[in-house]
C-alpha cells in the first residue's frame, strides 16, 4: 500500500504543510565545490592533456589520442540508418513538431524612425556556438537531444557541439541518432565537469562555446554554475514535478498513471494532485496501488510518492487554480471539462497540458513546446527553453543632428545631476553650438 | 601625459595582446562570501530584527521601529515637487522616451490550432513583484531607478518594491523623485546582502518578491548570485566598457570625450578606440592630454585609461568590426560616415551607437533603450535589461481527441526507448482502444 499525504485547503495549518511539502534546496556539498573547481582549473591549465586524463578515469576508458574524443560524424549516420524503423520515425516526426513548434518563437530585428530622422530599434543576433550536454550512461534521453538542439538550430546558431559521457566506451544508439536529426554538428564523448570546463574554456580540441544548455549530474550542474558569466548557461534544474487539477470526471487511472510518469523520473520527484471531489482523490489512490506492481520503476515510484507526493481536496476549482499558481508547478495538467476557462486563472507554469486528453508525456516527446521547463517554483520569473535563449539583442541608437541637439539637453542635465562631467560634456559637444546658448539651463 | 597602450593588428601577437587587455574576473573573496552567507542566514532567521542591526550598523543610522526602514510616499512626492525645475523635466523626459521605446519589447501571447485540432501556444505573463536595488551614498544615479523600474512597469508587474540604503540617514532627492516619476511602488532604504536577503525570504515588513535587479557592490553582487533560484536576478555587471570604431573624421575632441565618458566612471573601466589612420589615433591622444585637466574626476579616468584603455590600429573598418565582434563589448559607437552599411558586420554588442551624433552618453540617460547592458563580453550570450526580462511564458498543449491519439502512438515508442513505462502508459491511455491494437508497434 502507498501511503500518500493527504491535504485539506480548508485546515488552518494548510498553508504551511504546502510550504513543507514543497521545500527543497539543493545541498552545497563543500567536497563537491572543490573537486570541480579542482577539475576546471586543471582543464584551463592542461587542455586536452587534462580531459583525456579525466575521462579515462571517471568515464573507465582508454583513450590514448585527443581525436577518439571525437565520436565522428560517419557513427552519427550509422546511428540513424540502424535504428529500428519505429523509432526512426517517431524520433523524425518528433523533430519535426518541436521545429515547427519552435519556428514560432523566432523574433525580428526593429527599428523606427522619430520625425527629427532620429533610428531606435533592437538588432536580433543568433549566439555563435552552443555546448549541449546530454547525460550517458542510464539516463540515456534522446529526446532531450532533441529539445535542446533544435531551439539554437531555429534560432540559427552556426554551430552546435555536443558533448555525452560513454562509460566503458559505451554509447546510446538513439541519441546518436537523435544528434544526427537535430543537426548537431559536431559529438565528443567527454562529460562531467571536465567537458563543461573544455566547452566553456575550449582546449586544443574542443572548441570554446557562448553558452552550455543540457540536464547534468550535481558535478555538471556545479560545474555550469561556476563557468556562468564566461558563457552562458540555462537553468539549473531541480527535480521534475507535475500538478494536476482535475473536476473528479477524468479516469482515475489516467491520472493515477500521469502523477506516476512524473515519480518514476527519480525519487525527488513531485506529483500533485488538487480536486473538489474528496470520493475522486481515494479512486485515484485505489488506482495507483492497483497499477504500481505493473511499474518497472516501482521501487522509484513508490519513494518518490511517499516522501513527495500529495492528494489535496480543494473547495473549488477557482481555490485549485490559486494554489497553482503559489506552487508554479513545472508541469501542470488542467483535467477538467472547461479549461480554457480554468486557464485564464493561471499565472505561474512551465507548461500548461489542458483537457483529459492531454497526458503531460506527450508534451515530454513530440507535442512540440519544449519539455526543458522551470522547476522548484521557478516558473514564477522564468521560462521554457526556447529559441529566446539562443538569440540576443543588440540595442540600436542612431541619432539625426536634430536629435542629438534634443537629446543632448537632457542627458546634460542628468549627468550634471549624477556628478558624472564627462557625459556631459560629451553630449554638450553633440549640442548645436548657436542653439546652446539659447538652452534653459 | 597619460600614457595609453597602443595596439596594432598587423602586430603578430595582436590577438594575445588584445586577450590580455581584455582579462577581467571577479575575485572570488572568501571572508566575502562568507560574510554574505552570514548575513542572508540571519535575516532568514531573525527577519526584521536583523535587518534593523545590519543596517544600523553598516549604515550608521539609529532606526528604533521597524517602520522607519520605509520611505514614505509623501517623501517621494516631496522629492518630485521639490526638485529642480529643470531637474524635474529632462528626468520625466527621459521616462516619457524609455516608456515608449520598452512598449515595443512588449510580447504577446499566440496560440494555433492544428487541423485535427489540437492548440498550441505560449502565454505570456507578467511577474507579480519584483525588487529594485538601487545603490546609494556617493554613487546615486536616478537613471538607473528609470531604467529598471521602467521596463517592469511596462511588462506589467504589478508590484514594484525598491530598496535603497541611506548611509547616515542621508536620502539622495533626484533618487526618490525618480521612483515616484517611474511609479515605483514602495521604497526601503535598507541596502547591502541584508537588504536582498530580506527581498529573496521576506520578512514581516518586507514582502518577498520574484525578481531582484539593479547594480550594487561585491557585497550586493555576491547575495544576488546566492539567492538566484529562490529568485531570479540579473545579470552580474563586471566594469563599464565603451568600444568606437572611428574613420578618422569625428573632431578627436568628441572622440576623447567619450573615451573619458566611460573611464570616469571607475578605475576599472575600460575604453577602447579602433581607427585605421594612426595620425587620428595621435590627435585623439592629443585631446585627451589636454581635457582631462578640465575633469572633476581627472584621477578616476587616468587610472582607467591607463590601466585598461587602448588604441588600436586597424586595416580597415571591416577588421575593425572583426574585433569588436572578438570583444562584444557593452557599448559600441560607430563614429563612421556610413554607420548602416558598417552596422551589419556587427554580431556581438549590448548598444549600439551610430553616427557621429551619437554620443553613448544619450543613451545612458534619454534616448530610449535600456542602459543596463552586457559587460564582459557576455553580449555574446545575453541582451540589455529589457520587457523580456520581467515576463515569462508558459507552453500550452491541448491535445484533440484526434490528436491525442496520433501524438500517443509516437510518445509510446520514445518513452518505450528511455525505458520509462509510466510515461508510455500515460500516453497510451489517450490513445483510441480500437485504433491501438491496428498500430504498428
Amino acid at each position: 500500500m502507498l501511503s500518500i499525504s493527504r491535504l485539506n485547503t480548508t485546515d488552518n495549518t494548510f498553508w504551511s504543510q504546502l510550504n513543507t511539502l514543497l521545500a527543497w534546496e539543493t545541498v552545497s556539498d563543500g567536497v563537491v565545490i572543490q573537486t570541480v573547481r579542482d577539475i576546471i582549473h586543471d582543464v584551463r591549465l592542461r587542455g586536452d592533456v587534462a580531459l583525456v586524463e579525466y575521462t579515462n578515469r571517471f568515464d573507465r576508458r582508454a583513450i590514448q589520442h585527443i581525436e577518439d574524443l571525437r565520436v565522428p560524424d560517419i557513427r552519427l549516420q550509422q546511428s540513424l540508418t540502424t535504428l529500428e524503423k519505429n523509432q526512426r520515425k517517431a524520433l523524425e516526426k518528433a523533430a519535426e513538431r518541436i521545429r515547427a513548434y519552435h519556428q514560432r518563437q523566432l523574433q525580428d530585428s526593429w527599428h523606427y524612425t522619430e520625425p527629427d530622422g532620429t533610428v531606435l530599434g533592437q538588432q536580433i543576433t543568433p549566439l555563435e556556438r552552443v555546448g549541449i550536454y546530454v547525460p550517458g550512461g542510464k539516463a540515456a534521453y534522446p529526446s532531450s537531444v532533441l529539445m535542446n538542439a533544435l531551439p539554437a538550430k531555429v534560432a540559427g546558431v552556426k554551430e552546435i557541439i555536443m558533448v555525452v559521457p560513454t562509460p566503458d566506451n559505451i554509447m546510446n544508439n538513439m541519441v546518436l541518432a537523435a544528434a544526427a536529426i537535430a543537426g548537431v554538428d559536431r559529438v565528443y564523448s567527454i562529460g562531467g565537469a571536465q567537458a563543461v570546463a573544455a566547452l566553456a574554456y575550449g582546449t586544443m580540441t574542443i572548441p570554446k562555446v557562448d553558452k552550455i544548455v543540457g540536464p547534468g549530474n550535481i558535478y555538471v550542474a556545479t560545474a555550469k554554475s561556476m563557468v556562468f558569466g564566461t558563457v552562458g548557461i540555462d537553468m539549473i534544474a531541480g527535480p521534475s514535478e507535475i500538478l494536476i487539477i482535475c473536476d473528479g470526471q477524468t479516469d482515475p487511472d489516467w491520472i493515477a498513471m500521469d502523477l506516476f510518469s512524473q515519480a518514476e523520473h527519480d525519487e525527488q520527484a513531485q506529483s500533485i494532485l488538487l480536486s473538489p471531489d474528496a470520493a475522486f482523490l481515494d479512486a485515484v489512490q485505489d488506482s495507483m496501488n492497483n497499477l504500481l506492481a505493473q511499474m518497472p520503476r516501482a521501487d522509484i515510484i513508490r519513494t518518490s510518492i511517499q516522501n513527495r507526493g500529495a492528494l489535496i481536496q480543494v473547495k473549488d476549482l477557482a481555490e485549485a487554480a490559486e494554489v497553482a499558481n503559489f506552487v508554479a508547478p513545472e508541469h501542470l495538467e488542467l483535467s477538467v471539462a472547461e479549461p480554457q476557462e480554468l486557464v485564464k486563472k493561471i499565472r505561474h507554469a512551465g507548461a500548461i497540458f489542458m483537457g483529459r486528453y492531454t497526458a503531460e508525456a506527450l508534451g515530454d516527446y513530440c507535442a512540440g513546446p519544449n519539455h526543458v521547463l522551470p522547476t522548484s517554483r521557478t516558473a514564477r520569473f522564468s521560462s521554457p527553453l526556447g529559441v529566446y535563449d539562443f538569440q540576443k539583442r543588440s540595442s540600436i541608437i542612431f541619432c539625426s543632428e536634430e536629435g542629438a541637439h534634443k537629446l543632448g539637453q537632457i542627458a546634460t542635465t542628468l549627468a550634471q545631476g549624477e556628478g558624472l562631467t564627462a557625459h556631459a560634456r560629451s553630449a554638450e559637444y553633440r549640442v548645436l553650438q548657436g542653439m546652446l546658448e539659447g538652452m534653459d539651463k
